[in-house]
Order: structure tokens, then C-alpha cells, then sequence
């Protein structure tokens, strides 16, 4: 991957935790705009994201973190157009104003109704608060995951627009999010044979290796 | 508030739901910036975004929905980015790519953090699939706004960056996305009082034609 651990004057800093999809999102944003950087991991099952010395840092309390020089970000999405503005090539967004609103729109489609639903926070508290038991808590995963990525299925279905990616035949915004959803989809045992174009796209990507590169399995805190 | 009902040609669209936040924040921003539009109510409670006439014109089935010219954009955020690029003055985002990701970031942790969790979709799913009760909804609800916003809080408490509003002396995206989160925290009984920084932006927001105009209330479908 392109994360490196060289201490390098200037790198960037990403904190990230392998199995969190914001955070594989920005690796994979980081690596289609061949940015090396520092990972940084953050264990969030050890909740080590609301812990000094991270809680120090991030006063959100999440993960992904960037760090450029004295700078700290958070929000994978902000994170993304940060990189967009301050490392331009090759761009993650289109260069029409409409084609831009698309891409975004898809990217916020999976990151507004999608995966807040379904983040390791949310199902604890369903689990530990809310008294679920694990069919539920597998159902409410389902759920949000087959409805939302439907939506994005007929959005790219039903458009010119879709290419070889989510727009046109080069990958942008849209798939840095779509891929890591669709992962987490497959590791939960989602249905998917309903999704031909969201799957036939996230092939597309998948194949690449900066998307390679991102996965979860290719994190050095991966276990 | 801006929206008028005169039928004069190339005026924007914006299939909106007088509850919905999402709805609200684009309502906020087309005020600011001072561009009128059509008012097309899309009665959510009465499923009337999955169903034709609407469905057809959304394949995402959300409100909001901007339509400009021959152009559909949904997703709050991605409509209220599209407004930036295309109605520049006055801006809503800052002007330093820094200070960009700030904004977007402070809005996303609305975004993504809290609205997603409480929309009307997910309480119902919650009641009617997951079998919670009337008080388990609510205290759902109330964790999510409270421990969002108080991510929102520690963030403005402790940034220089924050002024008269959440960045600096005039209102942005960030402003734009808190407001109505605050209101829906209000209507359901969340604590605020622990947020004095928040209530203090909120207050300059609200003081303000733009936020009032747009404001539930006053939209033209409010029962």
C-alpha cells in the first residue's frame, strides 16, 4: 500500500483503523492521488479513539484523522475534498458543476444513509442499550445495507452517465465510497445478486491497484 | 421566505418536506444566498417519495430534490456544494482550503453522525420491525443528538477558528446543517444545556431572515 513508515519531514499522518470504511475510503483517495503517508492505526474496538493520547487530537473522537504539517481533519468526506483542493491530479471529481453534484450525491447516498446506520458504534448500542439480539442486530444490517445500495443501483442503472465507474471511465468520489460499502455487504452476507451494476463496478475498482492497496487486509493493523 | 409560487421560467425546484432537516438546510442556503424557487411538497409521512409522480423524478426517493433547468440533484449536501459553484456570492464555505475542510467536516459530523440515525425511515423501522417502544425510540434519539452535538460542541469550544458562528463572523455550510439539528433536538426534548457554544451559534443563525424564512413553519406545506 502506499502507506509508508519513514519518518519523513512533511508526510502526512492518517489515523485509521483497518476494518473502519471512512477511514478505507481516504486510504483509498490517498492512494488514487499517489499520496504516501504515516499510518497512524486507532483501535476502535479497544476504544482507543476516545482515549489520550487520540482524544487529544480529535475532537470529534473519530477516526479517519489526517494530519498535513500542523493541520488535523476529520470526516472521511472532508478529507476527501481537502485532498481534491490541495492535490488536484487526478481529479476525484468532475469538472462540470452537474457531474460534480452527481458523483457527490452517489458518495452521500452510502455515507448519509447507509453506513452511519450500520457503524460499530451504532450496533453496540443497539445490542448493549436497546437489547437486540444478534438476528436483529443482523437484520437492521441487512436492511440498511440492500436498501440503500438499491438506491444506488438504480441511480447508476438508470444514467448516461454511469461509465466504466459510477461516472464516466474514471473512478471518483463516488467509488472511493461505494467500494468499502460494498465490501462491508459482502463480510455481512448482504445480498448483492440484485446490484449488477454495483457490482459490476465495484469489479472495476477492486481491480485497480489503489483500491488494492486500501483494503482492510493490506492494513499494517489488520488482524 | 423565498419561495415563490409564480410560475416565471428557469426558477429552481425544490421538492422539499416542510419536517425534514435535510429539506431545511437547503432551504437555509438558497435564502442566504438569496435565490427564490418554486416550493413542491413531497408529504413524507404519507410515502409520498416512493411513489410516482415523485419516484419517477428521483430514483434516489428523497427529499430534498433540486431541480435547476433540466437537472435533478439530491442530497443536501451535494445541492448545497452545486449552489456554491454555481451562485458563488455570498459564500458559504471559506475561502482557505483549510478552513473548507473545517466547515465540512463540522457539517458532516451532523451529516453523518447524528441526522441519519433519527430520520423518519429509521425511527419507523425501529418501532415496527426492531418492536421498540415509544420510551426506547426516544432515548435512541436523544443519545444520538446529544452525543453528536456534543462532539459539535467541543469542537467550536475549543477552535479559534469560531466566531459569531461556527466559522468565523458570517454563517456557512456549517451553520446551514446545525440549525436544523438543533431545532429537531428542541422538538424532542434533548438536552442543550450542556452545549453553551452551540446555543450561542444557534442564536445568531436564528436572529438571522434566511434561517426564519426557512424555518418548518413557514414553509408552505406546515401543519
Amino acid at each position: 500500500m502506499a502507506a509508508r513508515r519513514s519518518a519523513r519531514v512533511f508526510m502526512m499522518e492518517l489515523y485509521s483503523y483497518f476494518r473502519s470504511s471512512a477511514s478505507y475510503r481516504v486510504r483509498i483517495a490517498l492512494a488514487l492521488k499517489g499520496l504516501a503517508y504515516d499510518y497512524k492505526p486507532v483501535h476502535l474496538v479497544k476504544g482507543e479513539q476516545v482515549q489520550a493520547p487520540f482524544s487529544d487530537l480529535s475532537a470529534a473522537r473519530l477516526v479517519p484523522l489526517l494530519k498535513d504539517g500542523e493541520a488535523l481533519i476529520s470526516q472521511s468526506l472532508a478529507i476527501i475534498e481537502y485532498l481534491e483542493e490541495t492535490h488536484p491530479a487526478p481529479p476525484l471529481l468532475p469538472a462540470d458543476a452537474l457531474g460534480r453534484a452527481r458523483v457527490r450525491s452517489l458518495a452521500l447516498d452510502v455515507a448519509c444513509e447507509i453506513h452511519p446506520l450500520n457503524n460499530l458504534r451504532v450496533l453496540r448500542y443497539l445490542v448493549h442499550e436497546m437489547k437486540l439480539g444478534e438476528d436483529d442486530k443482523n437484520r437492521w444490517y441487512r436492511h440498511w445495507v440492500e436498501e440503500g445500495l438499491e438506491a444506488v443501483e438504480r441511480q447508476l442503472a438508470g444514467s448516461a452517465a454511469t461509465g466504466r465507474f459510477c461516472h464516466g471511465d474514471a473512478p471518483t468520489l463516488a467509488d472511493v465510497v461505494l467500494v468499502p460499502q460494498v465490501f462491508n455487504a459482502q463480510r455481512f452476507g448482504c445480498r448483492v445478486d440484485h446490484l449488477p451494476t454495483v457490482m459490476r463496478v465495484f469489479g472495476e475498482c477492486t481491480a485497480l491497484a489503489a483500491f488494492a492497496g486500501a483494503h482492510p487486509a493490506a492494513c499494517p493493523d489488520a488482524s
